[in-house]
């Protein structure tokens, strides 16, 4: 058995990176990973910028100016104001070259041909400088930024419409057990719903894996062992729930062994989800996650997501944490590490109720895992404690 | 100008709520929002299950039983123990009900054909009770929970295949001005790149909303008026960015007033987005946000994403928020109210540079919104403030 630290090295030490790149149209972009820095090719103003509805002045350091024209936002017009002249400029309109202040319209009066300033005059005020937000040829995001919606519009700004990701990893779901049955059908004594497949496969796909598969299989250590060898030779990540443990019917550890899947640690200190394995084939990377589905996903967040975004080349790896006060008390039963269903709100962090490892529904009201390390025999109200963020919309 | 907790109180007031649902299937049904209550059909567990791989004992209060049997995961078999009996089982499998505990294997000894125990035996230790997550007839989730990955796990583990949402709203997003280009074209001087529409989208698909349509006006006052009836006519909610503000070439105003929009506010004392436009025609919501990226992403998650919330009937309609001590000094200019790009990290959160309402690129590291109210001249490291979470992946 070993640590939560040391089983989080191990998977990132362990998992690989895809090398495969695809390109994509910015729109279907959101939340691939760039393959390689993105260099701007514009000036972003392209133009100098007015920031405000009103007039562009060559100024002469007097307060009126004669009105000689107009500059419409969208237009290709660049007025030759002499020393003492004006135009009226509306917002996102190109500043002529020869105008060195934008006055707001607010400051101003009309009369007659000509305006009367009531503001005093700043060099270049008002007026957005050509590349204030990046200028050709620098970068504007880089390699290992997992796209936005943000990051979308700012590149959609600068004329990008195709962009080069990592090709998101095929992910193969492994359900093991004699006692699932698919929905649909009504269940007999000693059956009951398979809801990991569906779970993993809904969590996945929030976070923007599309490339995932569901294989089921029965208690049965041939069986077991051939669907295992076909879906590693034919994924990126296969994960695997139930069936990982020491009784006689957990025939996928023996499976894994069989088909020459190396072993990089089975069991880690923590609850939920002591029997965790975590293995490798190739290229290939297999986790084995407890069968109750509550514990399945707090090891899908702390160790399966970091692999899959190690395997695009991100940045960031781990999901974002912070340190909050507690909420409430909380006593730990055993001395292995907790990773604890938890909610963010008013001042700090409540632990929820319902963190028995079956129990998958507190997980709805969770917006952060609370971890603590091995040994904590307690926690109280007001202790500082690392919270990590779960995805959340 | 009205301040922003009566702006963000009209716009909940104002807003529809939908009224047509829709059938669909649970693994299609992420981001949407349940129109009724979920009533489970089943108990579950739907038996006593074991939570462990052991042995499963008609205890006389002995501690030597005699193996009779065994019950696989998946099994129907339900043998009727004696006091003094016991019957291998595993973790899933169904509890016969002539057994009342259930000892882990690992305090257990075999010898020859009886079993001694090493464990204090505790009435129904180790078995999970028959609807100890939920019970036939109960409710699972309620009406107005919007649906997660988790959540689709655990439906699916109570047979659900199919759920009713709330269809989501038809979203027109209306970008306005001459200077706009697509992307795929090289700019000519006094152009710029159109990217609110892809980033409104893009961000409103991280979120779930995939009804949404973008509609380029030009900036021609029959042309705008007659787009706005057409495309407020056929949609829920309908969001315009640029071309709200006084200047003589902003239409959009005026075009909203000519054809019937009841303007429930104009302006609001916040930066960035004070001219920030709501109103409503029939059923039909109408936003006017700023040109400025920065400044209408903000306006969206804080006005335009609980009006939606509220629209598909969720029991939260505003992004969660936590109160944080900051991470830096920040001066504030002017007196508005601030909603500030920022990054929860470490021990609380950091106002992030680059806030600029046309720099849209510092929202591409926020996790967060720091809200300031009104008045608030400047804050220091240390000082709690209010923090709203970004969705976040």
């Amino acid at each position: 058995m070993i640590d939560t630290t040391t089983a989080l090295e191990l998977v990132l030490l362990h998992g690989s990176t895809g090398s495969k790149t695809k390109e994509i149209e910015l729109k279907d972009a959101l939340d691939h990973v760039l393959a390689e820095d993105l260099i701007s090719n514009i000036d972003m103003p392209p133009f100098r910028q007015s920031a405000m509805d009103g007039y562009a002045l060559h100024s002469n350091n007097s307060n009126r100016y004669t009105l000689v024209g107009e500059v419409q936002a969208g237009t290709s017009a660049n007025p030759n104001l002499k020393a003492g002249e004006a135009v009226r400029i509306f917002t996102g309109a190109p500043v002529p070259d020869a105008a060195n202040v934008v006055v707001m319209q607010e400051k101003v009066e009309i009369v007659g041909d000509s305006i009367l300033v009531a503001d005093s005059l700043l060099p270049n005020m008002n007026i957005r400088p050509k590349g204030e937000q990046i200028t050709v040829g620098a970068v504007a995001l880089d390699k290992g930024t997992t796209i936005k919606g943000v990051h979308i519009g700012f590149l959609a700004s600068l004329g990008v419409t195709i962009i080069t990701v990592i090709e998101k990893p095929s992910i193969a779901i492994v359900v093991t057990g004699n006692e699932l049955v698919n929905p649909g059908r009504a269940l007999s004594y000693g059956e009951i719903y398979e809801s990991n497949g569906a779970m993993l496969t809904a969590v996945l796909k929030e976070l923007g894996y599309n490339r995932t598969t569901v294989i089921a299989v029965k208690d049965d250590y041939d069986k077991t062992k051939e669907t295992l060898q076909e879906t590693i030779g034919n994924h990126d990540v296969v994960i695997a729930t139930g069936g990982v443990s020491v009784g006689d019917y957990d025939f996928v550890g023996k499976a894994l062994q069989a088909i020459g899947v190396q072993q990089v640690f089975y069991s880690v200190r923590q609850k939920p989800g002591k029997p965790l394995f975590f293995g490798k084939k190739e290229q290939t990377a297999i986790f084995g996650l407890p069968g109750n589905p509550a514990a399945a996903l707090s090891c899908f967040y702390v160790y399966v997501y970091p692999l899959l975004k190690k395997y695009e080349g991100a940045h960031q790896v781990n999901l974002s944490s912070i340190i909050l006060p507690l909420l409430n008390d909380y006593k730990v039963i055993g001395d292995r590490a907790q990773f604890l269903k938890a909610r963010m709100q008013g001042v700090g962090v409540e632990i929820l109720g319902g963190q028995s490892s079956a129990m998958v529904r507190a997980f709805g009201d969770a917006n952060a895992l609370v971890f603590l390390p091995e040994h904590t025999s307690e926690v109280k109200k007001g202790e500082n404690v690392k919270t990590i963020l779960l995805p959340n919309k």
